[in-house]
């Protein structure tokens, strides 16, 4: 018999027997879908392009009542019989044993007994109060002594049909989704039992004297007076407005995340002792939700292959119905933050329907958010799901039928979703150059994590000038779409990586808050001294990310200080541009470092609201705006700055803002990727000014297109 | 010199010359279109089909100091000149003389020295911090004693150019987008010396005594112990839990109201006294508003043409960037609402563009917008803006050009969007039957106008089954958004009026919450007593609007009462319609009224979630779920239960339900309208009953597109 490919994957793809290639995966619950059909739906989606399935392995289904647990005799409890046939069809399986599924089954996937003979295992708020009646706290000793129950009968049996020993199973996920269950039912989790309040050995307090070393320096650190580690509590206030408070809920959403990373390591031990020694995956809910697992990457040591869930609508309350500019970009910083997490980008949710009738997902929106997601680096893509069916009797939360209007429908019929599915599967295996391309790109925008995590206790600014959550909106909703609108490539890098120093032949763009960790800030000196050409907007730090002062990079300007532009009528003369629309906060200089040339000035006070400086082998660009990109004023005054950070071209030019566009380059070959995420036509005419000195191309695209063009 | 035809209004729309038409306007600002440039834009507009323009007066312009009025002599101040031109070239002028314009204008259009002089006159919160720095308390003696001085100017000068005296002024607009300016700052206005809290004859003082009598009624009513009235102060909280609390902040709401019907009587009063003497016209800013303005419809009997305005996207922050299937079901509400308000159905800001450039405001999108709002029973419509030009030196809030993306740019410049806007009055004027015509409506949905307020008073539900805004929700996300997608036509009846009474003929649907009204209990009884054929869902209201036990529904049906179904996994079977999918809360019969046979039952215990009863001439159906429209079962299951009210057919036919319709007929002609709002192509096949036993059509319908049919 032929063997299956041996899968494995480096920060740049995947690799399948050592080749890279797109993996291409849809999810397949053989609980769900009649066993009868297995096959013949297996087929279909090989024959579609795919390379492999994922399927939940779901706790509740197998462990009907404590102790007793079943792998038949009924057709939707056979696993094996499904994971022989997936070996003899030759489908790779991402196994998915829980303990967590989500996937619209009763308890989320786990067993109901559970909770109720365990409530005391819930994860809770502060108070006390669960978070939902099904709602678990991870590390609780029942839980994860239940889960081991679990796992020692579901992993030795998987571990039987891994790709080592003949089977199909190439990859494993541990839980599903980590901390959506805690999130979205309110807040963390709080068990007290797990977190060892009122413990001197409990692991928050072991949390605070490793960071702290004292309880007198933590009640420094908080304005508290806990008498011991024991005492201690956090806060759960996300709007908090003293530096104290916003530390001490930071330090608590640090502490959690740490229980995370201590309950996936948990796992992945669990299951590798049971012989479930593939490589791990785990899926993000949402980009939103991404930076929430550094910790756990950090703990798991890049042995943990983070993807994200990338849904544009599951019913009327989401925010838009199809794939906008907008989701375009939140699938873009989501994707580039599991690159620099060292992962090749994958979702492992991509919309394949929705479990909502209306509004409808339809082929066509489909079809250019999976070319949207390949314009912007996408390595892997897992469609939830590829085909349903009923549900096991009682297990279901939605309907009796789970069809979620997929691609094979529950009743096995083909729509015409599968038809644009195997359009891109063949593009990906056409094109499997591209798992290795890179973005070329004019400029980096940099990523401070800290920003990203910020609406959890940085959200109020208070008295201070300007928050990290406000600087993560300028990110997202201002530099990057005034990039896209003004067709420059934007790549991502890390602030907190030292990779930054390998990137000073490309200028780098900064959103600050008044806080920036300590480390960045000395990243950012040293970027600039060896030579790099940093911006920095809207404000110069002052503080470390704990909120204690920090001014490395405010004295490497000679103590430059920045205050904000009041009136009633702000605008803004950046060199050549003049009466930019402000759509944000203005800032003027205060004091201006020693050299420093004026560049952008407020159109009525004159007051001097950006300026330039050298600086050992480079130079600094701070202006005092904060925008949201609503003008094409933004994209010329950004133009300018670009100009005024060395960049004089363009990697693509495009002359439609409305027409975003990414050029991925690798191995000799390059790719255009022309898109128009709007229910309009658009017209564009694109030139890439490096293949030649040719005329600009005119692309007339239909609504809702995203057109990849190979360029020779 | 041929005469400008008499503008008239009644409850069904315009009348020019005593002919029902469709109003079609163009905003045009004198002050920003350059005046060499005003007759070319306006006779363009009149060969677009314009027979309108609106533009604002504004006070800033025309008061740059106190005291000192300016007509002239530059350009953009003379406001007579281009009112003589409009009346020399026949275009109707619907004048905005403020105070307040808005307009992206400095001060929102109200002079600066106002507010700097003057901050005392500053709208506040309970604290009497200002919502902002250019936020008026609408009553403040000052601020009424300065709008004087400015009427004193502007009205005299206005009533010379009246339709009656000759010129163009067919209706003025008092002031913009009332409350605007105090909602979008934080919250209503409570701004002491203009509610005269601490006065015995202050305004709220007034307003308690008249509405309890006695300071023990109110203690009684709020659960608080002023020793008078002086002492009495509302209260700002939305979430309030209590039932005293809910009340005193509706009766605040109530209150403020009831200043902003003043503030509109003071403001016509002041116009007609200084020979403004013309319909009066005012746009609520939003459909979410609308209902903010019964109570000054009601002050002002009849007198004011209320418009709302709608747009769809401004910038990123807005939900949408094109006109979605939920932008629709808010323009159908906020339409209907006008209707049932006695105004012909006037959009007074209609989007003309945008004020950001991204994301964009296409021609194409905007085609299908308008079509739309024909397609819901648009009467009336006034673009903004139909065309800009340079704000006055200093005077703009933007840019120094106010382009917006109209359909005649700042520099004159005719874009395409012209051309969509003059197909569509050629759309209206060809038709201006529909201007008259009705909607042909399977069933009715009840306006309970309690419920489109609720969100400021009863948002939190605390101890109660059920909160009127979950209803108001429940209203627009589950009952109107099923009929569309079942393709039912559902008109909209208000449950406040004894109109009610006369439409037993159509079955009335009800989403109810714990709350309705005494008089509407009372109407709702007689409905049914009198041969109506009544659906509530998903509670039976025991309570008044003020929180008072309050049982006649109740009573009328023998006491019946409900209980919310709990466990993991509700779901009902609805008659023959099995396992419909919750999204929303389920509730079962505690208490079945004598004679209720069950039709609805919750699947895994059987509980009784919906019944039907005959009582007097007519029939009630009680089901217990709230639902939001997900699944093409919501609809099916709506289709049982319009079957046991009586309904078996459809006015008009479609299989597709993403494809919604309308069908409006008068003077012996029908229009259907068929609906694409998505940026996919749909296929529909569509047939109307009524216009014989023919097969369906079959529409092809690109991206975004609305297509009128007439039906002969």
């Amino acid at each position: 018999m032929q063997q299956l490919e041996k899968v494995a994957w480096d920060r740049h793809s995947y690799l399948f027997d050592g080749q890279r290639r797109f993996l291409v995966s849809g999810e397949f619950h053989y609980f769900r879908v009649p066993k009868e059909d297995w096959r013949r739906r297996l087929r279909l989606w090989k024959d579609a392009g795919g390379n492999a399935i994922a399927t939940y392995v779901p706790w509740l289904i197998h462990e009907p009542e404590e102790g007793r647990f079943a792998f038949g005799p009924e057709p939707w409890r056979q696993v094996e019989a499904f994971l022989e046939l997936c070996a003899e069809d030759h489908v790779h399986v991402i196994a998915r044993p829980g303990p967590y599924q989500y996937s619209e089954l009763r308890g989320n996937g786990v067993p109901l007994w559970l909770f109720e003979k365990y409530p005391q295992l819930l994860a809770t708020d502060l108070a006390g109060k669960p978070r939902s009646r099904i709602s678990a706290s991870y590390i609780h000793p029942i839980f994860l002594e239940k889960t081991k129950a679990w796992f020692d009968q579901v992993c030795p049996l998987l571990a039987k049909y891994t790709l080592d020993r003949g089977g199909p199973i190439a990859m494993a996920q541990f839980d599903n989704e980590l901390m959506g269950i805690h999130e979205w039912c309110g807040g963390w989790d709080y068990n007290a039992q797990s977190m060892g309040f009122g413990r001197e050995d409990g692991r928050y307090a072991s949390f605070l004297r490793q960071r702290y070393g004292s309880i007198e320096a933590v009640n420094e650190a908080y304005g508290t007076k806990f008498a011991s580690f024991a005492d201690a509590r956090p806060i759960e206030d996300k709007g908090s407005r003293s530096n104290e408070d916003r530390r001490r809920v930071r330090d608590y959403m640090e502490f959690y995340f740490s229980t995370i990373g201590e309950y996936a390591r948990i796992l992945m031990q669990m299951m590798r002792e049971r012989g479930l020694d593939v490589p791990f995956v785990h899926n993000s809910a949402n980009p939103g939700m991404n930076a929430y697992f550094r910790e756990m990457m950090r703990q798991t040591g890049g042995q943990v292959l983070l993807g994200s869930d990338h849904y544009y609508t599951l019913n009327m309350n989401w925010e838009q119905n199809n794939p906008t500019p907008l989701y375009a970009s939140k699938c873009y910083y989501s994707m580039e933050m599991l690159r620099l997490m060292g992962c090749p980008q994958t979702v492992f949710e991509m919309p394949g329907g929705s479990c909502s009738d209306f509004p409808p997902v339809t082929p066509s929106d489909l079809r250019a958010c999976y070319f949207m997601h390949a314009a912007l680096g996408m390595k892997g893509v897992n469609y939830y799901i590829l085909t349903g069916g009923p549900n096991p009797p009682g297990m279901g939360t939605t309907s009796d039928i789970y069809d979620y209007n997929a691609a094979i429908a529950a009743d096995g019929t083909v729509r015409p979703l599968l038809q644009v599915q195997k359009e891109f599967a063949q593009f990906l295996h056409g094109n499997s150059w591209l798992a290795e391309a890179g973005l070329d790109s004019d400029f980096s925008i940099g990523l401070d994590w800290d920003h990203a995590l910020a609406g959890n206790y940085f959200a109020n600014r208070g008295d201070l000038e300007m928050s990290s959550a406000d600087a993560w909106l300028f990110w997202r909703k201002g530099m990057y779409v005034s990039a896209m609108c003004g067709s420059w490539s934007a790549g991502m890098v890390d602030l907190h990586s030292d990779d930054l120093l390998s990137s000073t032949d490309r200028p780098l763009w900064v959103a600050a808050s008044v806080c920036m960790a300590r480390s960045v800030q000395e990243r950012l000196v040293k970027f600039v001294s060896e030579g790099g050409r940093l911006l920095i907007a809207p404000v110069i730090p002052y503080l470390d990310e704990n909120f204690r002062p920090c001014t490395l990079l405010r004295d490497f300007l000679d103590g430059a200080s920045v205050s904000e532009c009041s009136g009633a009528c702000l605008r803004l003369n950046a060199g050549p541009v003049e009466n930019v629309q402000l759509s944000g906060r203005l800032f003027k200089a205060q004091t201006l470092p020693s050299g420093a040339a004026a560049m952008a000035r407020e159109v009525n006070s004159g007051a001097t609201c950006g300026w330039k400086v050298a600086r050992g082998k480079g130079s600094l660009i701070w202006l005092g705006l904060q925008w949201m990109h609503t003008m094409n004023e933004h994209s010329r005054m950004v133009e300018y700055l670009l100009a005024e950070c060395g960049v004089r071209s363009r990697v693509v030019e495009c002359d439609n803002p409305n027409v975003w566009t990414t050029l991925r380059s690798g191995a000799g070959r390059r790719m255009l990727f022309v898109m128009n995420l709007f229910s309009s036509p658009m017209v564009a005419n694109i030139r890439v000014p490096s293949a030649g000195e040719g005329k600009p191309v005119r692309y007339e695209l239909p609504p809702m297109t995203v057109q990849p063009v190979e360029i020779r």
